[in-house]
């Protein structure tokens, strides 16, 4: 029972639309259930949805298809909405098998089966990218945000080198809520972007560069030194974990 | 002309206080100002306000005492909030100086002079400290974040070594709106608390340790990786940024 | 002669069931053959078991198919125990040709062939991994120990992002005698893990995770700097290693 | 009540020495206590005892000495042993006045105030160092080690360079049921030694060297990537973590 | 014979000013003298200005006062002007001993003792600096321009946070020949300025920062993964580097 | 409307070859027009070559050949030099079908299509290679720079360790305006060549070597550590950067 | 014409064997020859056999097959020996073109064609591997060796973990005029030997391991803090480099 | 009874100077004595002197003044040269207590008592050092090397930025049968040395620089890649290691 189904079951007990004893019911089922299920080599973590409001995301990476798909069959066995970042074509193939209704969105690289669980933000959650090279992490933190109930919008390849695309803007940016900016290379545009509004900023470094880039890390320094306040990073192309805590924030 | 004087004003005049063209000189002269004022080895940004919801913050740190009170001269001339961190007793004798009525806290490396330029944050903001050594940073976490208007509550030295201390704290993790954790050694103490909550966690490593802690980037990379979703991060011994961010979202 | 085989031969002459003159001959060819066979490209360490009480380990990684064959071939012609870590499919068809008897557990990535010469451990030794991507570095550790005569238990994905999947097993926690924590990304679990028991705990860090955890340094550097005591480290998936000290632990 | 007094308890209760009632009322105020102190600075652990056999230790690298004696007061109150280690002469000053009875070893920074409530090891557990300026870090193992119940024996200066001054000591080395090797520079020791004996070797390194040795990172690369297996490694001049498992080994 | 005397001396000889004979005898003494002088501990290179159209400049770093004081002895003494960086008081001390005309620039931690040798620079060179704590590196660059015959122009306190205190400023930006853009923490100035002008761009990043800027690295990496093209790099805190190629290319 | 068109409106207009209206409602046009092209993936910046002299330049790195053919279509469709760098044959294929006329340089990984809107540069720009292994990062910068409108010379495999291959050219050393050098394995050529000459020198580190090169830190390092001076430093394999800033210079 | 021939050149003008006008010519003819060949991408270095003792060696790293086959056939049409390292089967089957009479050894990765032009060396060069795995590089070191004119031993597999296996060998090590040592993970082989032995030892750290390793950096920091004198190290992987030094001295 | 005093005695015994009895009772007490003396703390390497033909020399460094006047005076005792090296005031002032004809170079940092043991090298050993900054590591090597017997020359201040310094000398590196290049910042002079000559080329890197060279890192890796063959490297500031080395190959 996730938080949704809690709160319409208390609802329509309030209204009368069921009796308390089938009410008493189901909640002791639930109380009785146990917090996660254990598959061997994974425990899908059916608490999470109560604990955190969303419920438990599944990191493609380092899973084969096989672990992935029957993760994901045991999460719709609950009626939960699915998500699963990093994902591949072979993992979309096999995930399809317990979950026909399944979406691959191939350039944030998530497959995902929405449910009704899900509650709407707030505001404007706003993605910014540097570079057209970000974009599979950008739109991993679009899309993420999208499935997590925000109303999302893009900002795209606006980096400091040519300022005005970016000044043009202002508008877009003084209507969001909280914002994502990802960048790599050398990550200055957070710092940018946090002196021209006041609302928190997720900066996301991106493997995008070469040489001195160091797979991510010269921007992730960028980012973690940036003289603007206002501004906190996440880890080395991690769009998930962007659009996570952005998402807790336009929630609240 | 700062945030709050200017929603002053406009309340004035719409109640009849003023005559409109009263408030019209004072918005003229606050239009034809510079947005800064330049000292030749610094410009006070007196648009931050505006721009930010916060006065320019001064970084102590690399700065003359006499550059510092210069700053702090300029700023306390315009009615604005005088906050310097990583401030020392030197910097305090000259600061003291230009702005009488400023307090010096030690533990908190923090000197501050409050006006009444500042919002009230919605909810409670909770400082996490893993253990004893980490009092600095989030000293100054923690009173940034009041000077910031914010609600904040402390809970100190409950390092995952001994995991009751803090399981015994659910109902305070409960109540905050959102959660600053400040951590050194294996900064392992975000991803557990981020998994007790549903709300935005900020985490701050600390240079807290020795040997291959390497200065806090031990803590660093393990708050970058963490597997809780719902965790930022901002600099090694950034307890100023972590409030900063966090009062934002709090005053969301 | 290996240690066991040594050890029958004194018991079966104490018994009376072999002369003294065949046992003198037997110990005679043992002493006079070398410590270790010369192949050229590898010195095969025949005085291991004796002195380390089990036989050299073949480290699979960087040899070729033929190289591990031939030193398999004359490991198994001394009737000790062959094991192989770091094997491929191309390293088990090789060895199968001079041992035939020998299996390949895929998911450990290990072949073996257990002889009659090894001493069994005394108390459990648990296993536990933080993640279903840790399961090939887990699956390393838990193969080795049971080949060297351990009683291995398992619990897998119990990372600190949801707590309460470890601490429902506080049971299991209390009835080992030294436990492996393998874990990835930011590395949290042994301190976690180390704080709830009164044993030895052996960390390993794995190179599961992406970005800023470079290659296995983020958990290395958490394990390393662990704020509980009772934790000691080994390389990046080095699930050999750490079974290698826990059962010497377990023989004690 | 910690471990051994719980023990004495039930011992004089199946004695007769007690009666039920007493017996009863006391583990009653036991349980009740709050299984910590909360300093506000400091929660101090008093549950460790029971928990890990060892009372919580103070590790005074980053304290006060204020904050260093307040804990100490908190400890001896409880009538526990207390162990500060990374202490300092001032640390000494402070926590005289609320531990008169308490031993500064300078050599190992180490402030001890031994109770009746530490548990003997069961075999004899060898401090080995590879060069004289190891031996603040090996007499921080040592130290330790004894404090918590230890037969301990040391042996110094026998560094890989000179082999021999290893070599005629196999005797020592074979009477030792788990051995701490303390070595900088290369770090090269504990490989060797682990290649001698058939015994846990917690290995750690030191920050002594220069240059290339980048403050024991030479050292602790060379233990982690060591090809004899057997060795497990703690943080760079962590002597107090080597004795810390190393105890709890031999206490198995 | 620097490149000044001898243009002046063929100039006097084509004017008529001296005898064929005069001049044949000065540059038979020129082409005879060595092109450096070997004081053992130091060679000072009398042949640079000839070469490369600026005398040796003096590196204090790692030099003591009297080697510092002997190298400028033998460079005034051949009528070339003096010029050593990374001074300090005792330098000074020493140095006045034997060129008691020098000065000493605190705040750019030069002395310098200038003569006719010098060729004035083309266009304005303009020094930028993103935080006061950049002065020391902006002004070692900046006066060493000032000696090498630059004009030279100064704009400090103009980071990215707060980017309309340097957009105000185009009209400034417009009228340089060359720029040095001196910046620590992120180091992202470089990038924003490039991307505002035509000329080039010599980027200095700074150790100014704190935690993960380490020492400089975060801004040094910043700088040579600029998104903006007209950009190049020298070492950290190397002010005197950066006058030096700017001065060449204002010279062209 | 780029820089040399707009001269050529101009000279035209001062000419009398068009009338006032015309190139009024030229201006008119160009001056409505955005400065940039939203193709949603990628911000074309069309204002570049005003403000820089050089139109955007494309970095394949990263992009998908569908994505570089559209922003080369916008490119040319505004007459514009094309010049994508880090080119493969799939981008070739994809851009010839937009820019028929565009050449393929495979040994510097660059697609070009020059337009007539290229100012030629004031001297000789030299590239000077180390092995024959750095000439494809060599060849990306004289490539670039030839488009640049550079009149570029090439002195390939002149490393350091035979000395007297790169003395006997100080002739051709001597006749160029601006050098690059392009250098992997220890980066020492810089510092050499900067030693003979007295004009600006860009040092571009390359990836070439193995071991404890890095992937060209080494190179990198040595040059930023340069003990000549007039020697500033790119990306590590940034021949185009390299070209962009010595085109720059070499246009003043 | 190399060391060789020219010393043969005149041993036979002093025996009469030739004309002193034929001499002459030959000489005359070899001082008009460039000291190199410049192929555009190479100037081939004949130069080098005067100057060192052995012609130029041919790094294939990073070299396409074509060009290092005219890189051999320039050297072979000068008489000399051919060496060509990090070759690969494409290197052989382009240089068997040009030098039909070129042997391939696989195991070394060395593609050669010896000559009469080299000198015997003094005495044994001994080639220690600590592991199977270490090979490749230890024959690129043997097999250079050779060719160098060296009388080269190998001892291979006997790492620090089972030291028996170097002690036996003493009498070899005893038999050395200069010893290479080849080790990769922790690199404690050299500090071994060179305990052992009085003559000079090179270090060669490989890439040999995994995690920690970091490619070789664990081995190559072991080596460098070495806590034997006696030591000194190449590159990670550089057999060729060690063989090279090693020749030069056992060429003394 | 070191080497020169077993071949002294072994002389003299086949001179007849002295009978057989009195050599075999010499003989028979060297062969009981201990090849080490165990002053707890340290253990004195006797046996050294027999194995690598010099006694053992002591690292000051990490050693407090009384441990090191304790071992001079073991060594002293035993009639064999001592060296002492990073030696401090202090530790002279303890030494000369025990070894009153000390000396103290304290340019080198060295402390020695020369005795007759030692053997003279064969040809002459040149230091080289690039810089002024870097005399303290190039006297350490000199020194050392002196001391153990060879005939020293120095060459100082002769770095690649001023070629002609080192060009001019071309005569002295001719006679040099070994050759030490000390060297800071970008460490190119070991490479550009080893081109000039045919001898064996010890490379010394030094922590000299500033900023990007990471205390001696940029030097240390600029000699590892060195192109240049025939040059092995010792670990940054490590002067004593280069001469031992370098003494070795003077004394083959």
């Amino acid at each position: 029972m996730n938080a949704t189904q809690l709160k319409t079951l208390i609802a329509r007990l309030a209204a009368g639309e069921i009796e308390a004893t089938e009410a008493e019911q189901q909640l002791l089922r639930a109380l009785r259930a146990r917090p996660f299920e254990d598959l061997g080599f994974a425990r899908v973590d059916h608490h999470r949805s109560v604990r955190q409001g969303f419920p438990e995301v599944v990191l493609g990476l380092g899973k084969t298809p096989e672990q992935i798909a029957a993760i994901a069959a045991e999460i719709v066995s609950r009626g939960s909405t699915l998500l699963i970042t990093r994902a591949t074509d072979a993992a979309f193939d096999a995930v399809r098998g317990v979950a026909p209704g399944a979406t691959y969105y191939a350039d944030a690289r998530i497959i995902a089966l929405p449910q009704a669980d899900i509650a709407p933000g707030n505001g404007v959650l706003l993605v910014i990218a540097a570079g057209t090279a970000d974009l599979p992490v950008a739109e991993e933190a679009a899309r993420t945000a999208q499935l997590m109930g925000n109303d999302v919008s893009r900002l795209y390849d606006v980096g400091v080198a040519g300022l005005h695309r970016l000044l043009v803007e202002q508008g877009r940016l003084d209507t969001a809520r909280v914002i994502i900016v990802v960048a790599g290379m050398e990550g200055a545009l957070p710092s940018v972007v946090s002196g021209l509004v006041s609302v928190p900023v997720i900066a996301v470094p991106t493997s995008v560069g070469y040489g001195a880039s160091f797979g991510g890390i010269a921007a992730l320094l960028g980012m973690l030194n940036s003289c603007a306040s206002g501004v906190a990073v996440v880890n080395i192309d991690n769009g998930f974990g962007a659009a996570n805590i952005a998402s807790l924030i336009n929630h609240l």
